[in-house]
């Protein structure tokens, strides 16, 4: 941000899981001392209580090698900022009974939005990631235009925060998911194809409409969020190479790597829709022949499950896909074939990306992992035959079970993330 | 290291360039204390020596923004490891007259090493990176075998130090480059398509071979240390997101992401010459078709370079080559249309990695470096029509300036790298 007014907190939003392992936002261009160490620590003991749930401090000072009159400076100053609480007595095996020490998932709220081409969902979840209310609309947003669409993104955190009845004061952190290429930095999003808006100030549009002067407001794409979201809360949370490919009009991955999520030089990484991999002379959107989302694609699967000529579904991409599961469901022999080839071609980009960055998990999402138990057979043969050492091919294959919510749901946990990890952003009263 | 006997120093050479940026191998799952304070700075006042060169305590403690006293005391502590020394007397505007603190180029050593199909290269370097000696054989390690090449290797790293004139005790680290799949935490080279070895102990091999106790021996593979030398001591040094292809037999990607030698999960990352984008019927030595790597491989540039029918030069890579850069250098058509077309191809490929990566910069070497002349043109073009907003690609394209011996150099700086960034691994007299 260059020009940073006081009342208002637009942050670098370069958290993610980054920070849970490298150590915040703590560089080492800068001298260590005692405030450093004092914020190390706060962040130590926060991810301690979110990783493992509520303890005694003498059981937080085992557990994270801290002495105890440490923890309990920590906690003294973490319970100022509202961000643990003092629970239940414990009574332990030996010496007096003490209370445990909890995240105080009571006050601080943390909002994730989604902006995609034909709707608007969001999630508003306390500091241990549970939703407290969720929203979904359809909407058209490429006829509302991007001034339009960010009164309605605002309307919808307003909505979020009556309807969990809370008060702005405790929302913290807001992240907003787009589909499209971001300047992190700037808070801008730079260009979305299948939306055509470009250059549009995002964040300080928000941070103008709301008015809550306490919340960081960041943005992202839906990739790197829907990965944010499997690290998270997803069956492979934690996996710290983990690659996240999310299923639209086009396809999009979110990497995370020796955990953290990489964004590239200027932030646009993760495109990996235009591989020329696909039918070597179906047209892009682009403007190019033959890129991977021409075959895997919602359109592209659509186009290839329907009867040759019917065009119907393609204007609306969820009525399309519903068809596309309704035929499949009823045993349409050209319907599971052309999903079959479909799973067959996302296993062979899939195999790529696992040659080159050797990840622990591909996860699949979006559209991908509704066609779940049509494709991922074909997907994991195509990747054994492909991946390097195929036969003992350590890469996992999943498809996401946190369905289309997994960019709303990782925009909060994007910022949960950024407390957990650096308890010292939230005031004290 | 699963056993580690006290008079061997097998290390974890997850050092690379991470550590400069990431804060070493301090990570947070670990209290700080003053320990880790001291550390850190340790490292960053290595770090400005080696970045900004020689300079009195006052100005180190401007740069660091450490206070004067801490400097003094930390320089001590370097002095008595024998990695920095004071120097001349430097008589600055106000004041009275101070020593400049300059990194000790006479004392520690760091050797880098390459084992390939059929050479072993190496470089003898100081603390800042000069090369000291340097050594190159040819030889047809595949006759060899892993047991006795391992011994040359351990004869080359004893007569670097005798060509320098320094002692085994002077090696601080040896850092082997090999051909192939590396599991870098056990010190193992698991498998050399092209050499055809597998499970080769090669750390504990030299270990016990050198019977050097102080000095940390560890390996990885050409990709990885040729990106480690680009970003080390090439024209794009410091670039923070680098991608460098090494062109062989094969074709291997070394990548710098967010300041870190990424090596995914299991530690074979960058394989990227058998993305399926090559010619589709030709036959890989992995046994798929259409790899990328039978387009853009030396082999397939001298083959494809040759009058058909002759296949004289296939057996060996280097005269290949030197047939093949004789025949474009006396204008051949059919050679420069070939290189040409094998620049497309390169093109191809670096566009699929610049998408989804989104670098700085890539960065061709081994014998696409040789070939600049003949397909940076169409490399470059073929990437501008590819990549994603390609009008205003951000990433530059570069050739390598610092020929085969990128990997052995790279070798000596991964050892350098890892000493600045934790200076207490050196111990003190």
């Amino acid at each position: 941000m260059e020009s940073e007014s006081p009342d208002v907190r637009p942050v670098d939003s370069r958290s993610g899981p980054g920070a849970r392992l490298g150590g915040g936002s703590l560089s080492s261009h800068v001298p260590a001392d005692q405030a450093t160490v004092r914020r190390l620590n706060l962040g130590l003991l926060m991810r301690s209580l979110a990783a493992g749930g509520s303890r005694s401090k003498a059981r937080l000072a085992q557990d994270t090698g801290l002495n105890k009159a440490t923890v309990s400076s920590l906690v003294t100053e973490l319970v100022d900022r509202r961000l643990v609480v003092e629970g239940i007595t414990e009574r332990s095996g030996v010496g007096r009974p003490g209370r445990t020490i909890e995240l105080n998932t009571r006050f601080v709220r943390c909002i994730g939005l989604e902006l995609n081409v034909d709707y608007l969902a969001g999630v508003i979840t306390d500091l241990a990631g549970r939703v407290l209310a969720r929203r979904r609309l359809s909407l058209p947003m490429i006829d509302l235009g991007p001034a339009r669409a960010m009164g309605r993104v605002a309307d919808l955190a307003i909505e979020l925060v009556a309807d969990c009845g809370a008060t702005a004061q405790q929302v913290e952190t807001l992240h907003l998911s787009l589909p499209g290429l971001i300047d992190i930095d700037a808070g801008v999003f730079s260009y979305g194809p299948n939306l055509d808006w470009r250059q549009v100030d995002v964040v300080h549009s928000l941070i103008g409409r709301l008015g809550w002067p306490g919340t960081r407001v960041a943005v992202d794409n839906d990739a790197n969020l829907g990965a944010m979201a499997e690290y998270s809360a997803g069956p492979s949370a934690g996996s710290s190479n983990l690659l996240y490919l999310i299923g639209e009009i086009g396809v999009g991955a979110g990497m995370i790597i020796d955990g953290r999520i990489v964004r590239g030089a200027t932030g646009f990484a993760g495109e990996v829709g235009h591989m020329p991999i696909g039918e070597p002379e179906a047209q892009c959107g682009c403007g190019r022949r033959g890129c991977w989302e021409t075959s895997v694609g919602v359109n592209a699967v659509v186009a290839a499950a329907s009867e040759p000529g019917d065009r119907s579904a393609e204007k609306d991409m969820a009525a399309g896909l519903a068809q596309v599961l309704e035929r499949a469901a009823a045993g349409d022999g050209r319907t599971l074939s052309a999903l079959r080839e479909t799973g067959r071609r996302l296993g062979l980009g899939a195999s790529v990306l696992a040659n080159l960055l050797d990840p622990e998990v591909i996860i699949f999402g979006g559209h991908f992992a509704a066609l779940q138990q049509y494709m991922a057979d074909d997907v994991t043969a195509e990747m054994r035959s492909r991946v390097l050492g195929g036969a003992v091919m350590t890469c996992r294959v999943e498809f996401s079970t946190l369905g289309f919510e997994a960019p709303a749901l990782g925009a909060a946990h994007a910022g949960i993330d950024m407390l957990v990890n650096d308890p010292a952003l939230v005031l004290a009263d």
